[in-house]
């Protein structure tokens, strides 16, 4: 199964993967999860927002139990962020069938679209329109860098754009989420543990700064003269860290644009995107605006003017505590006993959690590192995540 | 003359020019030189490096005055920086014809190809590849933003490529080299002075810093695991301010490059370029070792590794004293003093003095902006400026 899917949208420079939405590999992962769903006999459909599901049983059944995850990447991601819960969730279902474990509700495997935003800048797409939590309008506000809107992406990849919005026909049908997804941290690592459970997604948010100076000549005009918006990015930049790390939060500025971009000239417009996240967002709106002050007070010193436009806000998502105990009681009742643990990153569980009962499994990441070609997870953590999720669908859906 | 020239390569959204070498908006410049030429009864030329050169008498004559700069732009750039030396020449020829001054020196005006290097990274080029001090291996290894070599994009504006090379024969011919140029400094608006003459050019250098960290999850990643070269390049470029300013030199980040550039993922990579400049080249050798040594030890706390390649270099330019004081002194006998001030921007004139007597004439900036859209020169500047010279002119060509 994954022998197909890893060469899929792989740069053979950087080893990574770009599978943006919408686009070839992105059609090709498409097609792989299509022949996944046709061989193992299960009815394949796509939703109104381009999201596949494959089916054991009658949807139409309700109370269906899901699992499942997404395909697309970052810019030069890795293998495993998203794709392992995919692979992973027609892996489990193999397992079942083997331990002939029969189902007594409605089973189904989706791949969500549009997840890392690497495209249009928002993640979670395809969750979010299902859910609601974006509008048609709203989305059809979204463009690619080459100014393609994603209405305009959707229909040259064949699919309908006059179809998106809310589902809660579908939602209302769907008894229990559980997405399987490699650790993007160490915790696992650190705990020992090959599989955990988790307990919440961190408040996160990005925020952009505009920098706006007044471009000059870099070999002629005198450092008092300038206007330099590159210093004031710069000194926020190194802000940004240590007001995190004083509140035990995170805080990245990992984009940035600069105009004009030249090498003799002073810009005269420095943007940078801002990724924050904290434990509770209290914390998390204190740091932002810590950040937001220290910018402002050296901008006055540089004769730079700063502007923040909080570009996305994810409130903190607390996963169900009854389906989470229950996914963790299944585990340790098949002698996995599990931890359970928060996480920094979003997911499309997250989105889901505010419709449907939702849990989530970690798999162990032995480095931490995510988003990057050096993402790795070991061949038996995988293998006890395969379990994991055959438990967790054989203890909900099987009995 | 102005008037057509001024729509060309304009950006809409900025106002700033965008005339790169040997595109579009290049040609039509181009276009322009060799109507302006015509329109005189000069003799037009294209060089084998494709410099534009217009004739008055007969070049073979040897011992000409040639003046001219160059019409090319950096992004966004203003409409002075170049242009105005080119118009300020076509028009000084004419107020030579209205004096009724007769040359007994062959005459010319000459446009330089090139001269930014906002498309393929190194300024100078046509009067580099004229001068021998690129050679033609060199510039066939200049490739553009899309991967399109020099070469390439000369014979894409049917200029033929394999003509390129030193030009030993046509610098011989050249008894001075007069250039003006808008001052791109306060120096002349300080002093209250419309025209100056320079002295020197300082020394100046590009080197490129690539900060080499690791991608991972900005959500996810603990800070103590990080290694985030984002902070290393903000650290240096604080850094190089301060060690400019203790110096009295110049150093300036204006151009960076981000990999992978995701809002939501740590860079592996951030590649910025300083562009250092001081009055003397020791001076400028201690700053950038300084900014080098304060990059590498933040590189070493960050777990970044930093790499330095210096990209260019041009050392100090001291103009031929003989035929700077000469331009002074018929600028005074003209009853038009001028002050003599060094610069620190480069300059074809720059390139050219290490082969002819060359001096160089400043036209007052009063905002000293320069390399964007609001760069300005008062009309009434502009106008002494093309008095001034038609009297070097015709101090050295017409007696």
């Amino acid at each position: 199964m994954w022998r197909e899917l890893l060469p899929i949208g792989r740069d053979a420079r950087s080893g990574g993967y770009r599978r943006f939405a919408w686009t070839g590999a992105d059609a090709e992962c498409r097609e792989w999860f299509r022949a996944q769903a046709a061989s193992r006999g299960l009815t394949y459909e796509v939703d109104r927002n381009g999201n596949q599901w494959a089916w054991l049983g009658d949807p139409a059944a309700g109370d269906a139990v899901v699992t499942g995850s997404h395909l697309d990447s970052v810019p030069d991601g890795g293998a495993f962020d998203g794709p392992l819960g995919v692979v992973s969730s027609f892996a489990a279902l193999d397992e079942l069938r083997t331990r002939g474990a029969v189902p007594t509700r409605p089973l189904a495997i989706v791949n969500f679209g549009d997840e890392e935003g690497a495209r249009f800048g928002l993640a979670c797409v395809g969750s979010r329109l299902t859910a609601g939590q974006l509008t048609p309008a709203q989305a059809a506000e979204l463009r690619d860098a080459d100014g393609i809107s994603l209405p305009q992406a959707m229909e040259r990849a064949g699919h309908d754009p006059e179809a998106i919005g809310p589902d809660p026909e579908r939602l209302a049908r769907i008894g229990a989420f559980v997405e399987l997804h490699v650790e993007q941290g160490r915790a696992l690592d650190l705990s020992g543990d090959p599989v955990g459970v988790a307990s919440a997604i961190w408040p996160h948010g990005r925020w952009r700064f505009d920098f706006h100076g007044e471009a000059n000549h870099a070999g002629t005009t005198r450092l008092e003269d300038r206007r330099d918006p590159m210093l004031t990015y710069a000194n926020t930049v190194l802000a940004a860290r240590k007001k995190a790390r004083l509140a035990g939060a995170l805080a990245t500025f990992g984009k940035v644009a600069v105009e004009p971009n030249g090498v003799n000239a002073i810009p005269s417009l420095v943007r940078g995107w801002l990724d924050s996240r904290a434990a509770d967002e209290p914390t998390l709106a204190a740091v932002v605006e810590e950040i937001e002050r220290a910018a402002t007070e050296r901008g006055e010193r540089d004769g730079v003017q700063v502007r923040v436009t909080r570009e996305s806000f994810t409130p903190v998502v607390e996963f169900e505590h009854a389906l989470r105990d229950e996914v963790a009681s299944l585990l340790s009742a098949a002698d996995r006993p599990v931890p359970v643990l928060p996480t920094g990153a979003g997911h499309d569980a997250g989105i889901l959690s505010a419709s449907v009962p939702t849990a989530m499994l970690f798999v162990r990441n032995p480095t931490g590192v995510s988003h990057s070609p050096a993402e790795r997870a070991a061949e038996d953590d995988c293998l006890a995540g395969v379990l994991a999720l055959a438990d967790v669908l054989e203890g909900l859906a099987c009995r």
